[in-house]
């Protein structure tokens, strides 16, 4: 399933970041794997393990410069979270011939743009520059990600900026904390459960010696990819990606991930949270399904499927049945988000009609899904549902970025080029019996995490005076 | 509030230790502070930095020898719980001196018992032998905790023995596995939500480098406290504590137990689940509270007797409430565990009477609970409540394991001899006004998080059959 990135997410923001991450976690499986249509795309390591993935775009004389790193928010330890995203901010911060802010001052003067975002399991960064200016930004490019300063003053500075991202951005949003208290509830033991700005009280106490540890372990050129995106010939791009990428030397071993294995669901999860900043309750409900790397053959673009024949649009099943037809919900949406490393999710968002009661709403969906799982996906949805994720990656090579994104996410969580490509051939393939298969097999309570946002305290709520 | 150990938990049991372990998770809080009634308390600190604490008890020739080590779950890092637990059972794997088994069949042989425990916060070996034996068990002790040998073979068999622990004790029982869930999702961020035995899909990973690291960092006299309680002289405890503890070295700095702050709950949280193997229905909820260390002076006492008015017992308020007047539930009790490094718990259990659906039940609890915040906890019931505490603090003193427990266990969380030994004063002075607030400060369902365990799946379940 694509997300259609709108031109504001990927404008700079007044907090460098989280306009991404936020959109990753929130709208999530969103940018899904293109085929190849006509697309040439070329993979390669340099010499000192880096890779280097260049996708040919000749449209406009325009090219995407993006640095991967495998590492994100799932990956840091105990009582840190935040550090990946914070560190990624310090990455502006500045190198010895590049002073704090200079970077992306530069970027600008050369009538480019740049930002950089952090997931769970990765963080990138990423510039779109005229393609004549793709050797300055490799030049400063592997400056950052090697020789990045980390001067005292800034580095606290920096933390309040981050602060002030996560109050803006999460504690003033009702919406985006109810996210976070259900990811946690979602989650026993694996670090997704965990926000990636981090938790304000453990990010307020980041140290700039967690950065620089971080900062370490992980940027080192064998636990990154250059992603090249444009109106760019590949023996040029090799030839700069040598002159300014392979020269850097890895001073420790690739970073071993050393990720947990969520314990087998056994539970239904649910989070209540009331709040008077909320106009009108909404419903959240997760699934936990198995990750592209776990799936078993098929399941994971079955899965895909399953989310986007769901909710994904005005005819989808949930969608016909609890706006059109029930009048139940005045909205409802779902999506698969799979390309992860370590587990996926089948998501459900809900806002109740007018006047009706979100417990009767939640009774409503739940009985849907029930209907659907007995009578069965019909072939007719599951058709539909096809034909609009074959098309919706049709329209992927419109966007450079969006291109240059899938091959960099991919390559974050282990998948190679071909994968991607082949994703589309594969979604071809599925079947109603398999989508069938995975609705039925993946869409149990127990597996399940509900969250359930209110206006005021909720009736169970006030009881005992939330 | 003081439980009643019964000898069966204290037995040495077939899989080593976990006895003492889930009973401090289920009935926490459990070993409360005891008075000082004819307890002369001495504590003093060797040179390495270990500390000694001496509590005489001449009413047989018996001594209690414990060892406690200022280490628990919860300072295990990410994917590695169960470490702490599973380290606990390699201590009787032997040292150079001493061949695997050999320890506890030398204390059985001189007519002695012992075990060892763990729980979030610590980590516990205790033996109980004749007095003339105390020399000998600390010899033995002292070798163990420097000198503990990792066999390969002996620490693979004895990872089978913990996953048989695990299977036995929680796999085969839901109210255990309900217990898990109902943690995971009451934290969001501290490793309070981890069970100590630690999640089967990571205890199964543990490796032999993992425990002796954790042995290495954590197992230094100078995180450790010996307790000696039973028929002894001060002066007598005091030369062989030298002899066999003070000998030992630290060779690593005294470890930080870096732990996190759990963010201020904002959401009600809820597991739910269904299990054939379960007969009737129940309720867990639990609400975050303050822990001893972190409580505004007197909020701790005023929990411990607001835990204690709350469900303790047959004159408690739930129990007359729920039990005797609406016959709404067959049992509910009902405690409080702040004796905590980090934070503590009201909670209560609830069963609901045979017929009583578990929803109508759960809305009876929560009505209840919503009067007596409304009209106020009665005096009577305050003054019933502190009575209880102070004469079940009078009957802690019978055991010797008990008062070794006590303060092992304050040790343990750093609070001091002097801090134990005054609680029944503090105690008597909780206004019934302090219990009120600290009721309505806390007994809010955005701090608490409530498990449900149902037969058959449950109504709401069934709808995509859980």
């Amino acid at each position: 399933m694509l997300i259609s990135v709108t031109a504001g997410l990927l404008e700079k923001c007044r907090y460098r970041c989280l306009a991404l991450c936020v959109l990753l976690v929130a709208l999530a499986a969103s940018i899904a794997p293109a085929q190849a249509l006509d697309i040439d795309v070329s993979e390669y390591t340099l010499e000192n393990g880096m890779k280097v993935i260049v996708i040919p775009d000749h449209r406009a004389p325009v090219v995407t410069h993006m640095v991967w790193v495998r590492v994100g928010s799932a990956d840091e330890e105990l009582g840190k979270s935040g550090i990946a995203h914070y560190l990624e901010h310090l990455l502006f911060k500045g190198t010895e011939r590049v002073k704090p802010g200079e970077f992306s001052k530069i970027i600008r003067l050369n009538g480019g743009e740049d930002n950089a975002f952090t997931s769970y399991d990765f963080t990138a960064y990423y510039e779109r520059i005229a393609t004549d200016r793709l050797e300055l930004v490799m030049d400063l490019g592997a400056d950052r990600f090697a020789n990045t300063l980390f001067d005292d003053k800034d580095i606290k500075t920096e933390l309040e900026v981050v602060k002030e991202e996560r109050r803006s951005r999460t504690e003033n949003n009702p919406a985006a904390l109810l996210r976070e208290q259900l990811s946690a509830a979602t989650y026993t033991a694996h670090t997704y459960g965990r926000p990636v700005i981090g938790w304000m009280s453990e990010v307020k106490k980041l140290a700039a010696a967690d950065a620089q540890d971080f900062y370490r372990k992980y940027y080192t050129p064998s636990n990154a990819a250059l992603v090249v995106a444009g109106d760019v010939d590949g023996a040029e791009v090799r030839d700069l990606a040598a002159k300014y990428y392979g020269k850097l030397k890895n001073t420790v071993p690739t970073p071993v991930r050393a990720r947990t294995q969520e314990p087998t669901p056994i539970a239904a999860k649910r989070v209540e949270m009331s709040d008077p900043r909320v106009a009108s309750p909404s419903i959240s409900r997760t699934y936990l399904v198995p990750g592209v790397n776990q799936a078993p053959a098929g399941e994971s673009e079955a899965l895909d499927l399953l989310g986007q024949a769901l909710g994904s649009g005005s005819s989808s099943y949930l969608y016909s049945e609890l706006v059109t037809r029930q009048k139940i919900a005045s909205q409802v949406s779902s999506w698969h988000n799979g390309d992860t490393l370590d587990g996926g999710e089948i998501s459900i968002n809900l806002a109740p009609a007018p006047g009706v009661d979100v417990k009767v709403a939640e009774e409503a969906l739940d009985a849907a899904i029930y209907k659907l799982l007995s009578n069965g996906v019909e072939e007719g949805l599951v058709e539909r549902a096809r034909n609009q994720l074959v098309a919706s990656n049709v329209y992927a090579i419109d966007s450079q970025f969006r291109l240059a994104y899938i091959f960099g996410a991919a390559f974050a969580i282990g998948r190679s080029v071909e994968h991607t490509l082949g994703w589309t051939n594969r979604i071809k393939q599925v079947t109603a019996q398999q989508v069938n298969n995975v609705a039925r097999k993946y869409l149990k309570l127990r597996n399940s995490a509900t969250g359930v946002l209110v206006p005021a305290p909720a009736r169970a709520a006030s009881a005992t005076s939330n």
